[in-house]
């Protein structure tokens, strides 16, 4: 077996970029030196690259909430999909033509390779636009040549030219359209730079940009291949020798093969560029696409306008989960959810010391948080872990290893927040038991001490296609017990039961967390529900345990509604 | 609310790094024309920065086994903790000397702050080992003098100097041990980096290191927060500043708050560093460290001996969650479960092809995979999605909406394979119905068709302190249904179980992947657990359902092993 494994594990299989690729001469390198000061061009591609990469392709539903949370955030160019390639595409941009849904300020983009037919259908798909983007791309690479399309140089340019003048040819037919053409060379960090040159000039050849209608160049990063400050030569190489540069975008698309897709598209910027294709916490093909949030959250937090709104960080993050089905890892840059938690006593001691210092119409300097976290609505956490000496004394592992409770890690923050308040204002050291007992009064029986207030007494749901619907008996304790019923649809019970607690009791909540749990206390399990929700920009917890899960999970949002309703009462 | 939120997200709260910073003269850069042709001194420091960035500090038995995996890749430096601020770390780095864990080859690393009495003791966790690195710092950032320590440039040095005397006279009490000295300006990328010069030339000077007994002198990107490429500049200033350049070994160890920490200490190298701190999978603090899995994998990749084993991908991912608690994101370089998966059909098109034609003995060179995944153990995956043009088609979907299955993501792919498969056999599109009875047929029913094999007729698990035992009675078909028993333990019941069906049954086998869901069909919740094993690095499923979780869980198990033994039959 290891031998195996070890003959197979052998770096002499690859070949170093440098060795792969002619040299480029970089006799006057300029990009080392520059500084990004404004915020590039955004164009946002989660609907297409990104929605290309899933196991299952967004709904219709997510689409649209997709496309109204990029439109929320300023995006102004929006890649809406591939309406060629795919039916669903072609009618998600009917829908977004037909239905009026695009602000006079955006302006979508769609992509197709270039390819006659391929090229009418898109041009089918945008009839009616007032503006769009017609994206088109063919594979450049040597890789692509010689083993995917077995062509020449020749017959690579043969195919830019011919698509670019098929592009211009379709756009004719759709006079009441302001048409922007962009040409992306496939693959582009991985051909010989001189040749993307000879490619995009002849495209631009075609085209004939001018001051008043600009061609848009992309240059992806197809898979990345090297470290940034290459990507970075090849972008300012080509800047250097594309034609009419004053009438060129350059844009830039650079995925994350080797981590770097962020450094790759800021030094980019160094090099020239004016435009940055991205995606949202960075979903895309394998490694996923450059992190438009990441990159925007950098320019911010060195003073420059990202000129999209970052300050809904949670809303980002919950709508990319429920399109992707994909998690956010915990610290991922800024809007990871340990990203403002300090756990080392020096971190926070340090963090202490400044914030107590740090005034509000002062620049903001405080050590180990780069940014405010408040900004994004986050609170900074300084977590102290109990009984830290054992090592593995920590409320979670009480939690779990004592009572059987594996809490998940939100709640754990919160948790360890309670008990280290407790075992302030107690001056003591917390025992087990007591972190139980602080557990269950602070999170689990806060709704029993609330009985003039919401319980559930009885519930129905269906489910038909994607909706969940939910009716429910609510005793409302004050008004005397007096019972209410709600009804709600949505996506998931969570979401249902919000819009029927919203619409019956005028109580507007986003859900942050949820989270249930198996007890395995003996043979008769039970249920535990974990959830958070944010009313006003404030946090409130509910926890439920419960022999039947869906109680569980309706007392919790229930409980956390009383502890809303208790505080501001 | 939203005009709150707007006056709270202000740009303007921040300045940037050139403006907070003396501008540093680059007259002659040289880093940008470097190339990494070797790969760097490797030291990892999970122990230390990752393990004290966890929710849930790692327990002796993870520390152990995190130990384990470093010295199994290859690691030579391993920073194992800071003994004198925890007990835990200093009984960790005790059992390491006494236990004789030491290979010849490896060098232990502690971490100290630069005090006399926490010195003191970092030498006493020491004793008796035979080589160690005495790593002291103290912060020097404008920010740490400023408004965490009240001092100005002269105290901070002084605090350095200090340091570097005790660790020097310290070291002379313990003279049986070779030792190795590391300084870090803590905060070095946010300190002038003329300051920064300062500081270290005067612990240099106390140390006066020679070609035989090199410093190390470490710079930290204790919070990142500017472009790789001003690190760089930085480093590349510092080693041209520093005195006894030739008997200074550079160390690197960068954070990841602009989402650039692999691309920061790829471009330190260039600027002339020597080693490299980080973590596994990059766990650390708020963000986490520089990913050594991600930067050796780069170099791999580049044809380059990354020096240590990166061939165990699959232990690796599994060890390091099980130590932090925190799950791989699908798209992590390298190592995430989705990089060498291809959803597009002109990409699965091209991969095709260039596989097609790539020879054992050529250079590896296939479009869309970077490298040949099977390197790490793993598969290319082209998963082509059944009845696409719905755009809601996907298999995941159906099985979820129309049979009320959340398939865990890994068997989304495996199923999707086998509805591929069975639609190339049968030329056919494939219906719901059929989907669900290839489901059912391959994966849930495989146990039935086998019943000369394995299944569970009754179990005990208990559970004491970390450790899980189970005892359960198998019926064995193939030797006419005899029963054997079979006990076991293990940190989990997946762990006992695997454990006792090895001693009993002589089967050794990796547990990959496991999940369980509630099915909600009707009142009777069944539960359905789902297990992929590794069994001479080939995979196998087993999916059992079952009122009783704890049923479904080892009849899952079993299951797997049901498929590898009619696999090799």
């Amino acid at each position: 077996m290891s031998q195996v494994q070890t003959s197979r594990f052998n770096h002499k299989k690859y070949q170093s970029f440098q060795q792969s690729m002619p040299a480029l001469k970089m006799e006057n390198r300029q990009w080392p030196s520059n500084s990004i000061t404004q915020a590039p061009q955004w164009c946002a591609v989660d609907l297409r690259d990104g929605n290309q990469a899933l196991i299952e392709p967004m709904s219709v539903a997510q689409k649209q909430k997709m496309w109204n949370l990029m439109v929320k955030m300023g995006f102004k160019h929006i890649e809406v999909g591939f309406p060629s390639a795919s039916q669903p595409d072609f009618d998600f941009v009917r829908w977004l033509i037909e239905e009026n849904q695009i602000p006079e300020d955006v302006t979508i983009q769609v992509l197709t390779q270039a390819r006659d037919e391929l090229i009418e259908r898109t041009y089918q798909s945008l009839a009616g636009a007032e503006r769009a983007i017609v994206h088109v791309y063919n594979s450049t690479s040597p890789v692509q040549r010689e083993k995917v399309f077995g062509l020449d140089k020749q017959g690579i340019i043969d195919i830019a030219v011919r698509g670019a003048k098929k592009v211009q040819d379709e756009a004719k037919k759709y006079p009441m359209t302001t048409w922007t053409f962009e040409y992306s060379p496939e693959s582009f960090s991985s051909t010989e730079t001189d040749f993307a040159i000879e490619v995009c000039n002849a495209v631009i050849n075609v085209w004939q940009p001018s001051a008043d209608n600009k061609t848009i160049i992309n240059l992806p990063a197809t898979v990345e291949c090297a470290g940034p400050n290459v990507f970075a030569d090849q972008v300012e190489t080509f800047c250097k020798g594309v034609n009419q540069r004053e009438n060129i975008i350059i844009s830039i698309h650079t995925h994350n093969d080797r981590g770097c897709a962020v450094a790759a598209a800021e030094m980019a910027i160094l090099a020239g560029a004016d435009r940055i294709e991205g995606t949202l916490m960075g979903n895309g093909e394998r490694t996923g696409n450059m992190d438009l949030i990441t990159m925007a959250m950098n320019l911010y937090s060195q003073g420059i306008d990202p000129e999209i709104d970052l300050s809904i960080a949670d809303e980002v993050v919950a709508t990319v989960e429920e399109c992707t089905q994909i998690k956010t890892h915990p610290r991922h840059p800024w809007f990871g959810e340990l990203v403002y938690t300090a756990f080392s006593g020096s971190h926070q001691d340090a963090i202490k010391k400044c914030l107590s210092v740090q005034r509000d119409d002062q620049q903001w300097d405080v050590a180990y948080l780069p940014i405010d976290p408040r900004d994004l609505g986050r609170d900074y956490q300084s977590v102290i872990r109990v009984n830290s000496q054992s090592g593995k004394g920590g409320v979670a592992y009480i939690m779990e290893t004592g009572f059987g409770i594996n809490l998940p890690r939100w709640m754990q923050i919160e948790l360890s927040r309670a008990v280290q308040e407790y075992s302030v204002r107690h001056s003591c050291e917390v025992d087990n038991e007591t972190i139980y007992k602080i557990f269950q009064q602070q999170f689990v029986q806060a709704n029993q001490n609330f009985e003039q207030q919401y319980q559930v007494l009885g519930y129905e749901v269906h489910k038909q296609g994607e909706q969940e619907s939910i009716q429910a008996s609510i005793c409302d304790g004050s008004v005397h017990g007096e019972t209410q019923t709600i009804h709600g649809q949505g996506k998931g019970v969570i979401s249902a039961l919000s819009d029927g607690l919203h619409k019956t009791l005028g109580i507007d909540f986003q859900v942050q967390h949820f989270d249930q749990i198996a007890l395995s206390k003996g043979t008769n399990s039970q249920a535990m529900a974990f959830v958070q929700i944010k009313i006003n920009n404030r946090k409130y917890m509910g926890v439920s345990e419960h022999q039947d899960i869906m109680t569980a999970t309706i007392n919790s949002v229930l409980a956390a509604i009383n502890a809303y309703i208790d505080a501001v009462q």
